[in-house]
């Protein structure tokens, strides 16, 4: 190769994937060797991290991601995609559309929860109790803003989702699968939360804050606690735009034709 | 309910999923019931479907996604998902620029292809011998585009999906899975442009057209061919957006700094 | 250069802009010729066709672009970009959410009818009275879709936009600025639609017929037509998500949390 | 109206633009009245702020709009946007994939500057001189970071475009239309740089920088800098997918076929 071609081949050079004509590699193996016999989420897991997980971590990392996969249209993310399967773009343009949305408030609370539960732990490593560690990380956290990242929801007083997501863990740790250092963070913040709020309404783990336990106990690096969800809920995103295609809509608005948005008669202020 | 609060409430309507504060679920599943219990490849089907599949027909849809999910930096997609990845954005947006470029001609051929075959299965209902059934279809097509979804690659002389794919189809048609005239249909075809092309440069069955196969024969519409190459596709994306984040560079181009655009002289006709 | 350094910088060529260190062309005009002399709109003309309009055609484009800036958060990329707002994105990626639903349905009208108009326009050249084309051309059209793109709005009676770009254009042929043949075509089709639909609800020229007749008029391709309309409600999108961003909402849905969308019994049939 | 319909018209409120069947109000202002009399830089403006801008802050942010429409393929959203064209997507789709690249790396450096300029600004307010102040600013960020917003680029030694933008600031700001402050503030921050890097390679004002400085003088808030910089570089996006679209490539990488990227044999760290 030349000099230019080798500096170009090397701009894009990379460890994912190797194709060459007839030949597609992931991770350094040959395709028609995952095809049939590897589950999807091994291919995830090894896509992402150049190896294959065991099956337990496996099960741990699919159970995280059935669980995320639709929350319905009153999410802003899965609402935009059935508006946008109706506006004459292709199904792909509609998933992208919601996955946009899956930004630091609307799927990246994972991530942040990640860090978050990784301080939890550096600091009971550093000597404090778990619960010293997590009133200690909690401070910080909240110094900077009002919402703990992976606690509390708008909508369910208990989120479904939290006790068996957890329970996979306890068991997980039981069989040694995983250290479970995580999962003390988390309940040590959740346990300090209750305590705190005594009497007010309770804001226990959601959805972000049980897969982020997960994604953390299995090795997975905050971002990509925001990334395994994106694919999570990518299936949720398909399934509605897919639906809403079938009902024939145009151009459909957020609101029923017979309700006008209203004026907001304050210049707003910028 | 009030009348127009009625309204709104029916203008999101969807079966695939209730969510109600402290409920969530899934096709009129709680989702408890699924996490832990259900893997995600029939979680998608569920979602999609409104049931699960048997088990041969979730490892056959387990099958096609896993073939997809990577056609590295050569492929606009993820190449523009790795740049996006540079530019200071979360990995959801990157994500959703590779998965939005998945258009009619990458990614959507598998769509087409669907339709193709099943235009194929119908001649061949209505008394046309396959190679005959194959042979009109075609020619239909190709007055319509250059272009054959899913047959040839501009890349691989031979597909190294294909057989693997195609294997399992087989296997599944023998134990009445799926009957099996997608398959035909498509073997059809692709023996039609052997024959058509003896000598010149083959253009066996692809990706797309291995995969249409799979979902056809599972009974998938046409569009979800290219729903479910989004789904498969994004892990790719998403491993990819996610290493060019590790490689820390900043606004990376297509091409190495050294190698500037050349300027097209002739003006551009509009 | 090499070979291949040659080969990468003809992958890349173009002649809208040619970028070297210390030096900016646009169109083969150094940017510091054009910064503080030439105005917005005659710069979009510029990249887009090569070289500059006259004050006349700049001024019935920028008419054409003014026009279509907004519609309000019943139009569904309006409300996908404020509900982006408030998912922890950034503002360039709730612009992208809003524009990238402005699809066929939606913003592309004005493409089709261009193709449309410029339909007429032939059919009359061949011989055809003005309303024998229109005629001719709608059955033709019709034929394919119940909807004639840029004529009625599922919303408005009379478009008010309609009048003041129409005069617009009238007023440029009567100044030799444009022929008016793209005008007489849309006239002409208009005209058609009032006679068959006696006494029903009429369909006169809406937003996206309007500056397609400006679009045609000036010499631009169909597939301009949207993407100026694109340049053109951005300012929307942009504006709207912003303001929404003042308004401190989070993973903002379609509906007040008090109105939950309906559970949809029937299965979906796929 | 009943007060489910209130509530979900107040949840949609808005004062940008306010639609009724036959009626368009922008900025309360009958759309009609702005068609053929206001320019579309104005209209910009007034979606933005609620006003009509002077002539004079009018041409000032046209200036700023025309300077930043296009860095050619180098960029990568534009880049990206071109690979869309050619996947078969609309061009809608295309210029949103390239404008969801604008990010904090990528367009969003002047949102940072204005931010960045404001707290030079604050310091001089609070009585430190100016290069005290810019001292101060610059030491506070890049203790958090290596770059700092709006000074210094990757390709040009001195950017063509700092000098015809800061002329016109200067011609603002001796006619009384902008106060000239964060003009100053700068300048003395490019004039630190300068001295504390002397005879190391200079890291002048870019154009986020000067654009920043046009923003921030016409009162915009920071996040505005960004998102207007997305309006002025959609034009540049635009104008670059259309051209690709016109040379007929399928799938465009971001390399000639004759290039592969190289395999990355280290494995990748997570």
């Amino acid at each position: 190769m030349s000099a230019p071609q080798e500096e170009a081949a090397l701009w894009w050079a990379t460890a994912v994937s190797h194709i060459e004509p007839g030949s597609i590699e992931l991770r350094d193996r040959p395709v028609q060797e995952l095809i049939g016999t590897t589950s999807l989420v091994d291919v995830i897991w090894l896509l992402l991290r150049g190896d294959l997980p065991t099956s337990r971590q496996s099960a741990l990392l699919e159970a995280a991601l059935v669980a995320g996969v639709d929350h319905g249209p009153q999410a802003p993310s899965i609402a935009a995609a059935r508006m946008a399967a109706t506006c004459g773009i292709g199904l792909n343009n509609a998933v992208a559309t919601g996955v946009n949305m899956l930004g630091d408030t609307h799927g990246g609370a994972g991530q942040q929860c990640v860090e978050m539960l990784a301080d939890v732990r550096t600091r009971h490593s550093e000597g404090l109790t778990w619960p010293g560690a997590a009133r200690k990380v909690m401070a910080d956290w909240q110094s900077r803003s009002r919402y703990l990242p992976g606690f509390g929801h708008r909508f369910h007083p208990v989120d479904p989702r939290r006790d068996p997501l957890l329970n996979l863990v306890q068991e997980a740790v039981a069989d040694g699968v995983v250290d479970g250092e995580y999962l003390k963070a988390a309940l040590a913040v959740e346990e300090a939360l209750r305590v705190r709020r005594a009497g007010a309404r309770p804001v226990p783990m959601n959805i972000d804050g049980a897969t982020a336990v997960i994604y953390a106990e299995l090795g997975f690096p905050a971002p990509l606690a925001r990334g395994l969800f994106v694919l999570s809920r990518s299936v949720g995103v398909l399934a509605h735009a897919w639906e809403e295609t079938g009902q024939g809509r145009r151009n459909k608005g957020p609101l029923p034709r017979s309700i006008l948005p209203a004026r907001l008669t304050a210049p707003q202020e910028i």
